[in-house]
């Protein structure tokens, strides 16, 4: 295997360090902040939500990731979401970052801010500066500080997530190979919504790799990994992802669309892909990932389009959360997603370890073996394939089951 | 009040009839099937479902409106629906066509199918021809007729929908006015969507009119009506929407944009715009009508979209359900929705009978009195107005929330 996983987060590759603390923001009784911090000055890629309407830290954070300089920490805060926050919100990104950067003796455009949970009101300032001072004592590069601040980041997320690889390039010094480390971290689960990246999410590399490439293979990876997720089909304000690099490795600089850009990419994908789908299976309230696979598609964005119609489809996601193979809802939610096929040639299967159920093709709803489907519809993992025989593009979207715990935790959020 | 609301729905016009029996197709022991008769040949306006998946009674209806020749005749049958069928599909409304015709002496091509329910297995043909001779001598104008038709097409719909009016147009004669009449009847309530009608619906008019401006009346009403409705984000592979003019009202005939026409796409607004609000209030699971109004848009289209886009925010939806006024929600689905718009312009107000809320105004979230906001929650009917300040434009959007109950209806809708 080129790209093996390995344990940590963000703290798995070289040059990267994280700390927590419970500032009790709004949550009491758990770590709510997390610091994330670099020895070296880092290049840094980002990406960032589609909503018009942009957090406060969204667009703090673009100005840094635009401006093309390095940066070396992160302050995130959950519990109260930094947006819809006007001018005042801007304020509080610029003075936290100006405490920050006095804590840690770096320059204030070198801190970028994140925040996620109610939008509204005012986050306190007074508790970020405190708990940005407790925690600038604690940074550690230990993969346990990395587990921490991963789960400092949560808000109705059930699991922490994190993922990291290494994979082996050329050495600087011309001999032999060197190890790359590429890890992460990320935090859902609800308000999530491919279209962009849907999260918070903060991912670390000691790969050498110029910082426009950088930037190039995460916009190119989040689309099909975090942009093929959906809970809940709500973008965000909020979402970021941002990505690291330390050149800490050793490896002969990326600076062209090699073999060695390609495995990096590759190993972006892995830990993208991973985040994205323990994102996905950790939906707000959920019981089941769902997986759809669209191949044989005409146009790889068709492919996508309605790969994600079915993953978001309210109908869909309530049959597999009552094991219902109510199956024509899932040529439905193909219909509906906007892209020309002609329904009389798709073939769609659903599969899970127990077995397979073609359940539509020759232009009918196929009767079935009911029982097999209820065994596949028990799983954890539900996946549908959909044979649009148009073409050779394919992509796949993961989503969740719709179920009374996502109605009950979204009907009370802010209490 | 040129437009007056009357008792009944599809029989309140001059010239049609209804009638309604126990099937058997699906469900038992309630009226599953209605048949619906003109006295004399009418012309028919029809706008469809834009799922590229169409039922095969879609695909039967589109070919007769298309054609421009008169109709005489509805087959409705609810329980299972006649979509995801193929060949077979299109066969079957050919024979219920056919058998329908001989019963009552009408053409084949006169007579259109309707067909809602769980998508799939085929319809039973001996019970649908055996529904239609029990129907077919029990056809009567009687307001009695159309609503047990109302209710013999319903499937998840907890209350029966029917809407009619009448208001004054000059006289064929030249001297003075007669009064002309417009009902009809639609089934909701899951798989609402707007993007065409979303659900089966049948309206009737005495009213003369030229049958180009009878689908151009049809078509532009829906746009603010049916269209702008939602209950799940999913367009059903069924919706159709069928308007019959039987011109018995005696009035002028409608030749050209006149006011005449005028009034009479007032009369048609009112009887879609009512069937509208009465689908989305009794969307599956609902307990809240959600009513979004958005105003000075730049564009109608865009404030359409907007509006949309709230009403169909699941996360909206549950907080709706939660009475728990998180509206940030509001503002984040205004900013995912598409259009461009400056977040520091926009006034987002929640308005009930108990009062009004703003909650943001000059780019903030503004604090508010929760108490207010929680009476205004605690009514059935809750409306936001979103006020855009970039132009003139408005539109109005209704759904409902997100409960429980959608989830149990449609986590188990087969059995």
């Amino acid at each position: 295997m080129k790209i093996r996983k390995i344990a940590g987060g963000f703290t798995a590759a070289k040059g990267f360090k994280a700390a927590s603390c419970e500032a009790a923001i709004k949550y009491q009784n758990r770590r709510d902040m997390a610091l994330l911090f670099t020895d070296v000055p880092c290049a840094v890629a980002g990406t960032f939500t589609s909503n018009r309407v942009k957090a406060a830290p969204v667009l703090w954070d673009m100005g840094i990731v635009k401006s093309g300089r390095p940066a070396r920490a992160v302050v995130v805060n959950t519990g109260i979401a930094n947006a819809g926050t006007g001018a005042e919100g801007m304020r509080l990104c610029s003075e936290t970052a100006k405490h920050t950067a006095e804590i840690l003796g770096i320059s204030a455009d070198e801190v970028l801010v994140g925040s996620t949970g109610v939008i509204g009101p005012n986050v306190p300032l007074d508790r970020i500066t405190a708990g940005v001072t407790v925690m600038a004592k604690n940074l550690s590069d230990s993969a346990e500080a990395g587990t921490l601040a991963s789960k400092a980041i949560m808000t109705t997320d059930t699991v922490n997530k994190e993922y990291a690889v290494e994979f082996d390039l050329p050495a600087a010094s011309g001999e032999g190979t060197v190890t790359v480390r590429l890890g992460g971290m990320s935090k859902g689960s609800g308000m999530i919504h491919p279209n962009m990246c849907t999260m918070l999410g903060y991912l670390a590399t000691d790969c050498a790799i110029d910082p426009s490439l950088l930037q190039k293979a995460l916009s190119n990876v989040i689309k099909d990994t975090f942009n093929m997720i959906t809970v809940d089909g709500d973008t965000s304000t909020n979402d970021t992802l941002l990505l690291f690099s330390s050149s800490l490795a050793g490896n002969k600089p990326i600076t062209t669309e090699d073999e060695s850009y390609e495995l990096f990419c590759s190993a972006l994908y892995s830990v993208c892909h991973d985040l994205s789908v323990l994102m996905a299976s950790d939906g707000e309230g959920a019981t089941h990932l769902l997986e759809i696979r669209v191949f044989n598609a005409d146009t790889k964005e068709n492919a996508r389009t309605l790969a994600r119609s079915v993953a978001g489809s309210s109908l869909v996601k309530a049959m597999i959360y009552g094991k219902d193979a109510n199956c024509g809802r899932v040529l439905c939610a193909l219909g509906y997603a906007g892209p020309a096929f002609d329904p009389a040639n798709i073939v769609i299967t659903m599969t899970g370890k127990s077995g397979s159920v073609c359940f539509y093709k020759d232009g009918c709803v196929q009767l079935f073996d009911e029982e097999k489907a209820l065994a596949i519809l028990s799983e954890h993992d539900v996946h549908f394939d959909c044979d649009m025989n148009m073409g050779n593009e394919e992509a796949t979207a993961w989503g969740c089951d719709l179920t009374y715990d996502y109605v009950k935790i979204n009907g009370d959020y802010r209490t």
